[in-house]
């Protein structure tokens, strides 16, 4: 008889699989307000391993970390149009403090361009001082009203990072090198994620912004996820807050600045990416714990080798924990930590052991083998690169065979429904564009042909990438 | 003829001084919203090195990191008396957001006791759930009428611990691990300040507490700051919030629950603790840049001298800059380098460097020497733990020297003008402690004669530490 599944299986009710999935690995659940969210220790483990290797690329990028304040004056946001008229409907106000109504309300902020901008502003004078490369992890608010724990919550924690530079040409250059060798490095190498790059359509992009680049992503029900951004302000935001430098001849000049920035939103991604029916499969790079040794039966010796396995794996600088909870059935944890997707199992018992031997399983595949209990360890980091490599490879293969070429608007929609297509801008346009709106589908991204991020939307022979996205 | 002294010296005006060090070593600066914060780019790595010292020896007692919601339903403050007391006078209350009103306010976090309670609530069911031991790293916000950068912010990061055990001395114990392992070791340790540890009186506990420990230390201005606390807050947030489990014998019982935490206060505690008229000192072990190696001019093998010994620290292991901003004079950048308490600065320099030697200056003594340019590696790990013993040692040395015994109230009060004052609990009382307040003097804890954190207020024999505050 076979056990009923864990989970709500993907093919049946894939929305479904995933809360299933937030609950049972207890990665998050809904916060008391609405649309806020709680991040359990699981889920803020990968959280920090996500937040530890993006901070790593940014500062490699040049950028210091800095705090600026959660509460921005309501007039702040005025004085740049498009980006007000972009965030006022998802503004949480600050109306009462301190015992008694505040003379100008405050809202807490949805993201921190302005306030970014009224400081740099102050500590530009030369172009001495440019290229000024900042950046903060922080949490942030846009009230929301279909909130998706991850994907699209009321509060979120993410980094924002705004630079200003002396040209249009250096802020364009940073904001893609943002895009490859942070974002999309971070994306592909760790998270095992295979992103397209891309430039967002004048539709798509940030309020405020001249240019959104972006990362994005394929889920496993073929849609399209966001992953990451990272924008070309031009001289906007420097000219609403007097942004100004004097360039080497004394004359006074307006910068250009950016903004980038990744969330817990990526969270959402990890788990919709490489999940399955048996839960999340994380990455062994990313993965806080990547191994785990599990005693099955606490007898003849079995918890003294699964200690010095964790030991020697502990050394050799793999990320492992212990598993000696044998008042829990031993199938009830070998369950628990597949839904908790870590990466390789060492399960050691009575019986392989009077053999010398334990069991390594894969999360990835599934795959068991009995392996040498005195050599195990030292084969154990091959296999996380090689389940790391697989995983990638698997995600690629799974996108490319659901990506298909359209030549018309009509077939664009219908491939839509399943996965990602492409299709010659110059065959959609910004009209064919209108009309997939209308279904529910979005062009994610121009590409050049070779999947290359282009110059600007008018280049020749561009190629919109659409779907349906979260 | 002497320079004028970048900063206001510390003997004529303190609290000018601290307000120099912040804006002239580029720490912080006020925010537009009244006493809200932005920490630069120079005083966020120090603020980082914190967050990593003091993690570390959360994850070491066993604590997770989590993340919950900035914010909380007004309703659950209300369902502990003192607590909502305590705080209902600095909560900042959103009461629109979305484009409408709402129809339960929100209000946004001054600490987590309440939502935390909440959920330990729905993850409790057994014994075997507990301890449950949380940690997280955020912003909180507290409506201040005399905001003071770092000291006093209407937001301020920090961490909140907040765990649930089954039985009261289990609590305990873990609040005093917290303080002793985490708090004072992290401070003594890294920060080489010597805190004093103690109780606090019944008058200057946390709002709901049954009992707050603290880490007091001495400014240089002979005032206390309060550096970190931790609470016993007995059974009063489990009944509120009915974290219950059922215990050994199946029988229903609620949890004893803690709280503590330390915050950006401490970078302030920093400041005015090693500061001197020169700017910031930081120590070595805590130092974002620990060694800063300055090329005084461009000539004769300088810069690449400079940049091999560079090369050369870092493979130490030493944080270490270059400086070879040669278009700036080597005066500034020597002021600079003091006022932002960089520890050890090795001047490159064609003179010294014809005779094969460079110029170390350490910045705790001012002490310079001249040192072989080849060897002069290798005593830099050694000298920066020099420093690092040095600072505690004339911090411990000056707390010691202001410190005195008092016999009586009005002997207490008067030493209290210069610094800290000991005296006997039982000559002091809690009316003692009331007549002390009028003239702004306060018991920081109750200690017992050894120094060590007595178990309750009324063992016989226990010293009241009384100051001035911050």
């Amino acid at each position: 008889m076979a056990k009923p599944p864990v989970l709500t299986p993907r093919a049946e009710d894939f929305p479904r699989w995933y809360q299933d999935v937030l609950a049972k690995a207890e990665l998050a659940e809904n916060g008391p307000v609405r649309g806020t969210q709680i991040i359990r220790p699981y889920g803020y483990a990968i959280w920090e391993r996500m937040q530890a290797e993006v901070d790593v690329r940014i500062k490699a990028a040049g950028a210091e970390n800095v705090s600026f304040p959660l509460f921005i004056p309501e007039s702040y946001l005025r004085r740049e149009a498009e980006h007000v008229e972009g965030f006022s409907p998802e503004l949480a106000v600050v109306t009462h403090a301190g015992g008694k109504d505040l003379d100008e309300p405050v809202i807490v902020r949805p993201t921190s361009e302005t306030v970014f901008g009224e400081y740099m502003a102050k500590w530009t004078q030369s172009y001495r001082d440019l290229p000024l490369l900042l950046n903060q992890w922080c949490n942030v608010v846009r009230w929301e009203l279909r909130p998706r724990l991850f994907l699209r919550s009321t509060e979120f924690l993410w980094q924002e990072g705004h630079t200003a530079h002396t040209s249009q040409a250096d802020a364009a250059a940073y904001a893609l090198r943002i895009l490859h060798d942070v974002y999309r490095d971070f994306m592909v190498e760790v998270l095992a994620m295979p992103v397209l790059v891309g430039r967002k359509t004048v539709d798509e992009r940030f309020p405020g912004a001249i240019n959104t680049l972006t990362c994005e992503a394929m889920m496993a029900d073929g849609k399209a996820l966001q992953m990451g951004t990272s924008h070309e302000l031009g001289q906007n935001f420097a000219r609403a807050f007097d942004i100004a430098y004097l360039d080497g001849e004394g004359t006074q000049q307006h910068a250009w600045t950016t903004s980038w920035g990744v969330s817990t939103r990526m969270m959402g991604g990890l788990i919709m990416a490489h999940g399955d029916d048996a839960g999340l499969r994380v990455p062994p790079r990313l993965a806080a714990t990547q191994a785990v040794v599990v005693v099955i039966r606490d007898e003849a010796g079995v918890a003294e080798a699964a200690r010095s396995l964790v030991e020697r794996l502990g050394a050799d600088g793999v990320r492992v924990v212990l598993d000696d909870r044998t008042d829990t059935s031993f199938g009830r944890r070998a369950t628990d930590w597949e839904l908790k997707g870590v990466p390789v199992r060492v399960e050691v018992g009575p019986r392989d052991l009077a053999n010398g031997q334990v069991t390594v399983v894969r999360r990835d595949t599934g795959e068991r083998s009995l392996q040498d209990a005195n050599s195990v360890a030292a084969t154990v980091p091959d296999l996380l690169e090689t389940a790391q490599a697989d995983l990638l490879a698997t995600a690629t293969a799974a996108q490319e065979e659901r990506t298909v070429d359209a030549g018309s608007t009509e077939e664009a929609a219908a491939a839509a429904e399943s996965g990602f297509a492409r299709i010659p801008w110059s065959a959609l346009g910004p009209e064919g564009e209108a009309r997939l709106a209308r279904s529910a589908v979005s062009v994610r991204c121009l590409q050049r042909p070779d999947g290359s991020v282009p110059v600007t939307d008018d280049e020749p022979g561009l190629v919109a990438v659409v779907a349906r996205s979260y």
